[in-house]
C-alpha cells in the first residue's frame, strides 16, 4: 500500500548513519550506511520511511537528482550567545599577542563578558539568533549553546533565558538548541569569592531554571584550576547535571583524568593532551569533542584525532563558534580542518558531527541519523560524493536545510 | 541638479580604495579609502558617483543600512577550468602521501589532465561555469582562469575556448574572465619533445586565438625546469605575452630571479622563497601573488607576506582554486588564512584582492575600486566592519553581488 506523508525526497545519495550502535568508536566511525540512490518520507516532523524506491506519495516532493542528503549537522560545542566583537583583539593577535596573555590582561573572554553583561536579554537573544542563522547556512540543525559570558548569577541566568528565547517563540531560530551552563568559563578577578559564588549560587540558580542542564568548565591557566573544577563538578553531580569540560587546550592540568574519573559526558579540546592520557580517554565512556577551528585560530596545535579514533575513543567534532578563538559558524569547515590537521577520514568527520555529536547532547535516539522515528532534520548538498564536504574548504552552502521536515533554508 | 542613474546604493560603509596610485606597496596597502556612510550611483554599468549623501535618484534604490560595500573581489590566480575530481588523491594525502610524490607517480595534475582531455568543450565550459558560480557566491566578480590541464595543442586550445564560452553567451557566468596560457603546468612524459612542442606549437596557437594572452609556467621539481621556463618565456615575450610564473612553491629553483630579470607581471606562490630574494621581489615591478590556501592544503608552508609588504612589494592574494592543492572557491577564506598565517592585516588582505589583483590582470584602470568611471562591480556584506571579512572564517556569503550594476546574486 502506498504510504502517505508531508514531504518526500526522491533519488538522493543517502548518508543514513543508520546501521550499528551509537556512539560510534574506531572502524564503526567509517560506516556511513550509504544508500546510493534512495528516498526519504517525512510525516509529522519525523522520518517515516527510508529506502530505495519507496512506494509513497507526499504533499511536497523533491527530486534530489542524485545529490547528497545527510542528517542535519549537530554542533555539540558552541559559545553562540555573545555580545560585542573581538576585532581589535584579532588585530592584536595578528601583530603577535598570544591568547592567554590577552586573557591575563583582562581582554579576551573578559571583554566579551563586559559586552554581554551590558546587553539586555532581548538583545542577547537577537544576537544569538543571528549567530545561529550563520550556522544554519552551513547545515547545522541542532546546536549546543553555552552560557559563560555572564560570570555572575544574574547574567548567567539572563544568558540562559536568551538562549531559550532564541530557540522558541516569534522570530526565533528554527534550530534545536540545548543550553549548557559554563559559569566556570573564566575567573572574574573583580568579584570576591567568585569561585565559591559560582558553585554555591550561580550553578544552583541555572539548574533551577533547567534541572539536569549540562555543567561545563574551562580548566586552564588563568581560568579554573583543577581543584576549583573538581569542586564545581561535585556540586553539579549532586544536582544531577551531566559534566563536560574544556581540558588540555594549551596546558595539561589534569582535567582530562578528573573528567574520566567523574564519568563526564565529554572532554573537549585536548590539543595539549598528554600522550599517556590518550588510551585513558579512548577506553572511557567520555566523548572526545575535538575543536579544530581553535587550533587554526590560536597556536596551530590540534588534538590527536587519528590516535584517539585508532585507540577506540568516541570522537565528536564541533565548531566552538565564539568571537575569540573560533570565529567560524561552519561545521563543514571544522570537518575540512579535522581531516587535514588531525587526519580524520571524511567519513569519520561526518560521523563525528552527526551521530556522535547527538550522543554528546543526549539526543542519540532522535537526531543524527536518517532512520524511521528520527527527527526529519536533513541537508541537501550540491554534491554527489560525501567526501566533498570535507574536501571543499569554505565551500558553498547547501542547497536546502530541513528541520522537522520543514525547509528552513532553500528547499 | 539631481543626478539620475540605474541603481543607487544608499547608506553603506564604503570601502572605496579610491585614493592613491595602483599598484599599492607598503603602508599604502592599508589605506582603504573608507567613507563611513556613503552612496554609490550607477549608470550604464559604470560607477557614476560616489560620496556622502549624493543628490541622486535611480530606477532601483537599495538601503544598505550601514552595511559594508566593497569593490567586487578579483581572483587573479585560479585553475577554475577542470574536469574530474581528486577525491581519491585527497584520501591518499590524508593517509600520508605527499603532493610531489603523487605527481611523480602520474597522479595529481596529470589525473586532472586525463579527465580534461576526455571532456568536450561544452562540458568543460559547463564545469567552469559551476566553479565560477561557487566563487561568485563569496563575492568574486572578476577572475583569471588558467589553461594547463590540456598539455597538448588541441586540448589547450579547447580549454581556452571553454573559458571564453564560460564568460559569454547564453547560460554563461556573469563574471569577468581573463584566460591565461599555462601549457607549462606539468611535463607530460607521454609526449616526445613535449617541452619543445609546447613552446613552438601550443603557445603560438593559443596566442593566435588571443594575442597578448598572459603566459604562465609552473617551475618546480617534476614540472618545468628553470632552463625550460626561460626558453618558454623568451618565446612568449617575442609574441608580446606578459609573463607570470609559479615560483618557489616547494623548492627554490631560480624562477623568482628569472621572473624579475625578464620583467614578469607576477610571481606566484613563494612559499619557499630564499630570504635573499625577498628584497629583490620587493624592489621589482613584479607583483607577488600569494596563495595561502595551497599552504593550508599541502605542507603548511606560507609565503612571507608580512616581510614582502614591509619590504615594499606589490602583494596580491588569490584563491588558486583547483581540484588538487586548493579546493576552495572563497577569497574571503584566502584573506582569513593570509591574515593568520602570513600576518597580513585585514586591510592589506582586502587591498591584495581588489586593486592589486586588478593590477596583476591589467585592469587597474577599470576594476577594483569604488570610483567614478570604474565598473559597477561590488559586494554588499552583512557586516559593519571590514575587518570581519578576514576575521570570520568560512563565513556566510555576502547579501548581494553586483556586476556591471546588475545583481548577479541576492540584491
Amino acid at each position: 500500500m502506498t504510504a502517505a506523508g508531508d514531504l518526500l525526497i526522491r533519488g538522493a545519495r543517502l548518508i543514513t548513519l543508520a546501521r550499528g550502535s551509537v556512539p560510534r568508536r574506531g572502524a564503526a566511525m567509517r560506516d556511513l550506511g550509504v544508500i546510493a540512490r534512495g528516498d526519504v518520507l517525512v510525516r509529522d516532523g519525523l522520518i517515516a520511511q527510508v529506502g530505495e524506491s519507496l512506494d509513497a506519495r507526499a504533499a511536497s516532493e523533491i527530486d534530489a537528482a542524485d545529490r547528497l542528503l545527510t542528517p542535519g549537522l549537530i554542533d555539540c560545542h558552541t559559545h553562540a550567545c555573545w555580545a560585542g566583537d573581538r576585532l581589535d583583539e584579532f588585530e592584536q593577535r595578528l601583530a603577535g599577542a598570544d591568547y592567554l596573555s590577552i586573557l591575563e590582561a583582562g581582554g579576551g573572554i573578559m571583554s566579551t563578558v563586559r559586552a554581554t553583561r551590558a546587553a539586555s536579554e532581548r538583545e542577547l537573544s537577537r544576537l544569538t539568533i543571528d549567530h545561529l542563522d550563520r550556522m544554519l547556512t552551513f547545515g547545522t540543525t541542532t546546536a549546543e549553546v553555552k552560557t559563560g559570558y555572564g560570570l555572575d548569577t544574574e547574567t548567567e541566568c539572563r544568558m540562559w533565558r536568551a538562549i531559550r528565547a532564541a530557540g522558541a517563540g516569534p522570530g526565533a531560530s528554527p534550530m534545536r538548541l540545548l543550553p549548557t551552563f559554563l559559569g566556570a568559563h573564566a575567573i572574574d578577578a573583580g568579584q570576591d569569592d567568585f569561585v565559591e559564588r559560582t558553585i554555591r549560587e550561580t550553578l544552583p540558580a541555572v539548574a533551577a531554571l533547567q534541572p539536569g542542564i549540562a555543567c561545563d568548565a574551562y580548566c586552564e591557566r588563568s581560568a579554573w584550576s583543577l581543584e576549583q573544577t573538581r569542586r564545581l563538578f561535585e556540586a553539579a553531580r549532586a544536582l544531577g547535571c551531566p559534566l563536560r569540560v574544556h581540558a588540555d587546550q594549551f596546558n595539561s592540568l589534569g582535567a582530562t583524568r578528573l573528567a574520566v574519573e567523574m564519568g563526564a559526558r565529554s572532554i573537549d579540546h585536548l590539543e595539549a593532551i598528554a600522550a599517556e592520557d590518550v588510551p585513558l580517554v579512548a577506553g572511557s565512556g567520555a566523548a572526545a569533542v575535538l575543536l579544530p577551528i581553535s587550533g587554526f585560530c590560536t597556536d596551530g596545535r590540534y588534538a590527536p584525532g587519528r590516535a584517539l579514533i585508532d585507540g577506540g575513543a568516541i570522537v565528536a567534532l564541533a565548531s566552538n563558534y565564539n568571537p575569540g578563538s573560533a570565529p567560524s559558524p561552519s561545521l563543514p569547515f571544522a570537518m575540512a580542518v579535522a581531516c587535514r590537521m588531525m587526519k580524520l577520514t571524511p567519513a569519520e568527520a561526518l560521523t563525528a558531527c552527526t551521530v556522535n555529536a547527538a550522543h554528546v547532547l543526549g539526543l542519540a535516539d532522535c537526531a543524527g541519523r536518517l532512520a524511521p522515528g528520527f527527527a526529519a532534520d536533513f541537508v541537501l548538498w550540491d554534491e554527489r560524493d560525501e567526501r566533498a564536504l570535507a574536501y571543499e574548504i569554505a565551500g558553498v552552502p547547501p542547497l536546502a536545510v530541513f528541520i522537522a521536515g520543514r525547509p528552513v533554508r532553500g528547499g
